[in-house]
This record gives C-alpha cells, sequence and structure tokens, in this order.
C-alpha cells in the first residue's frame, strides 16, 4: 500500500471533519503501511490517578486507525469503526504526550484492519495495544 | 452480589472523581448484577454523519463497567480498566441517549469481568456490545 | 428473527460438514434468537490442570455461533468466522460437559454478531464469555 | 527480556505436557522478545471450504502465546490464558504450514500480554491477527 496524501494534508482535513477533537491529534507520518500520531495531553484527558484515561486512549487508537486507512484510500469521513479490541499495560507518565505507531495489516474493498501500539513519549515500553477494524463504504 | 450503595450515592461520587465528564453519564439503577447507565447525548459526541461517535460509546461502556464494579466493592477510584472489546453494530440515533446495560459476569479479589449492550433510547436492537476487565487494586 | 430448521435437522448437517468434531458439539435447542449447545468433554479437551483447554472452548463459542446464525439464513457452510474476543473467567469443572448459550445481537445482510456464556454443567457462574462475528457469503 | 531455555528444551517440554497437540507444533526460535513457531498443518485442522479452521489458528496463537511466556519465566504449565482477541483476515492456504510471530509486548509478575501474527508459510500478508493474555501463577 502507499499513501494518496502527505501528513500535513490529512492534518488539515482531520482539523474538518473533527472539529471537537481534531486539534488535540497530529499525524507525525504515514507512508501507507506505518502511521505515526501524537496525541497532544492535557488536563481533559486524565482520570484519577493522574494518569491518562482508557476513553482517551482508545480515542488516540480510533483516529490512528482511521488515518491510516484514509492514508491508502483517500478522504472518507464515513469510513466507520466495527470493532476494537484494547489493553492497557501500564499507566501512562503524566505530562507526556502520547505516541501511537499503527500498522496496516489489511485494506480489503469493504473493510480495514490495524494493530496499534501506544506509548509515552521518549518511553519504548508501550502502555497500550489495540486492534480496530473500518468499515469502508461502498464507492457510490 | 449485592450493591453496597445506592444509585444516588454514585452519581453523587462519579461528579467528584470525574468532573469532566461525571454530568454526561447517569446510574438510572444498580443491583449488584445489572446496572443501567444513561448517556446525556449532545454535539460533543458526534461525528460525521450526524452519529454518536465510537470514543463516546467506548467511555459509556467504560464508565458503566466502573460503576458496576464499584456496585459491590464500594468506592475504589483507583479501579482501572485492563482491557476492552467491543463491537459497534448499528448507527445510533441521533437526537436520543444511549442506555447502557451492564451484566457483571465475574468479580474476583483482583478483577472483574462484565458485558454491555448499548441501545438508542426507545429502541430494543443494540447499537454496540462490549465486554469490559477491571483491576481492582489491592486493599491496603 | 426465527429459526428456519430444528434442531434435530441442525445436528444431522453439523456431523456431516464437521466430521473431524461434529459429534462433540448438539444442539439442545435454538429459536433463532437464543442457542443452547452441548460439548461433550472427554480427555482431548483438557489441558495440565486438568481443565478443559481454551482452544476446546474456543471451539465451542465458534460453532455455537455458526449454528447461532445457520438457524436463521439456513445452511451456509461457508460462512466464516472474521473476529472473536473471549476471557477465560473461571476454571471449567472436570469431568462435567460445557454448556453454551449463544444470544443473536445482529444478523445483517453479510455478517452476524453473536454474545456466548459457557457453563459448566449444573453451575450458573460462567467458565468464560466470548463474542464472535461471522461473515456471510452472497447469494449466487 | 532474555529466554531462559532453548527452543529444543521447550519443544521437549511441549510434547510432554500437551501430549494430545504438542508434536503439532514445533517452536522455531525464541529469543525472550520475538517467538516463531510453526503448525504442521494436516486434514485434522480443515474445515469446510478445505482451509484451516479457526480453532487450529486459535490454537496457535495459543500456544505460542504460551511459549513466549514461559520462554522468560521457565517452564509454568499451569499458566493460563485469561484473554483472546483474534480476527481471521485472509484464507490460509491449504497445503501450506502456519508459522506464527509472537511479540512478547508485557511481562509483569501476575501477566504476560502478547501480539501474534500468523502466516500461511511462505506469504507475506497475515492470514490472522491475535492478542492473548495469560495469568501466572504466583511462585510458591
Amino acid at each position: 500500500m502507499q499513501a494518496v496524501m502527505s501528513a500535513e494534508e490529512m492534518n488539515d482535513w482531520l482539523g474538518k471533519v473533527f472539529p471537537q477533537v481534531g486539534s488535540d491529534f497530529v499525524v507525525e507520518s504515514m507512508d501507507g503501511v506505518t502511521t505515526v500520531m501524537r496525541m497532544k495531553v492535557d488536563d481533559r484527558h486524565l482520570r484519577p490517578g493522574n494518569t491518562v484515561s482508557g476513553p482517551s486512549m482508545f480515542s488516540l487508537a480510533d483516529v490512528s486507525a482511521f488515518v491510516a486507512t484514509m492514508a491508502c484510500i483517500g478522504k472518507e469521513a464515513l469510513t466507520v469503526t466495527t470493532g476494537c479490541s484494547i489493553d492497557f499495560m501500564r499507566k501512562p507518565e503524566a505530562g507526556k504526550d502520547l505516541i501511537a505507531v499503527t500498522t496496516l495489516l489489511k485494506l480489503g474493498r469493504t473493510l480495514s484492519v490495524t494493530n496499534i501500539l501506544i506509548y509515552s513519549e521518549g518511553n519504548d515500553a508501550p502502555v497500550a495495544r489495540a486492534n480496530m477494524t473500518y468499515s469502508i463504504p461502498p464507492k457510490s
């Protein structure tokens, strides 16, 4: 697979289609196979124990899988998550951004499957792993 | 299992420990086995296609499993999600609240396991299913 | 949903399409929504600690979801599992059959989603929970 | 992490603790982080459509995660699977062995978490992905 647009173009587009959350997430790189995404962590993402909340990490995995799919098929905002499994393995470090590294395992005509590893920036032991399945709408 | 506090007490406590999101979620009932929770849907929860976002439904499942566990063990804000699998099956109806019905399948010394079904209020075909595993901190 | 064939007819057919394993599994009842299936446990299904192995329980969940889907759409042997999440919660009792209770949550044109609870016969605390997604081949 | 025994020693031990299935599975290499395992496919593993069955691939993922954990902690036959999520992405090639590549993501005191990719030998598009959580018994 090859990326059909640049990371800059993707970031512009995310801000438009996800105005509620787009600014939290930045595509650092994407090449059609591996997508690296940053989540700028702030107080809204924290939960008791001063750690990043599970739903915030889920959001990062979700947006990352979406971007990894769009990177190859182009802008299809109606592509939707059909399933996800996520494991929270370590406590993220407070005050550090999260970095998600996503691998596109399958890109079929109607769905994509990705593996995602999430890290606290600068630490190479992953804080979470996830896998996502996205359903791709038929071309009209 | 039996509930060790009332739904009212739980709602008060949620507002304190999750100030960012507590007001979106209301425990309707909980008896130690089945927990019913409402998510008040507003614009922040929507995504392109005018449907409730996956992360919003994940948050509802997550809070519901947390409440279902706390209902039996009491207030343990440091109880954390260790794993979740979620399937999005139907498009939630715009303008309807979401209702999550959670069944506590196991409450061990160190973890709980729950099944969650999420509905658009008034429709009996579930929009999502999830299962959650929570890790319970040791008693000090 | 309604069942389009009887449990007896399903059992006959399972023996033909799954000659390797069909005799281990017996449909006890199926009505289009809930399917109850028995796995006759013998030594082949055990693992160290004298408990039923994880793969044996996975097989039971897999066949149960297959039957729950076929119950409604008829005999489609090429219907295939696309995803499963399974949690093993308690140790099955040695010398007891396993009983799987499967709920059909969604039957779409191209896929089915089921929840499965597995019990040691006679004990109402589930030993495992699973959810399965099956892909249904297009009608030719 | 570092492996505390050789692949040869592991293979000998698997044959003893899993006499029913040990001979189907061969550890090709293991270094404490990545474990490569072969499943010798024969007729028992097939299902309608002449493809390797889901339960057979689940078994391969399960044994691989077990071996990846044992590689680091030594022989603990009572280590048990607590959860798994698996996606079947492509049809395995008939007549080809399956190769599972397992990455140990976390090895804690009480559990391990692994990611597994399964391939038909000689084809670099994975046929399945899985993640497994194993529970490690306390040292007596």
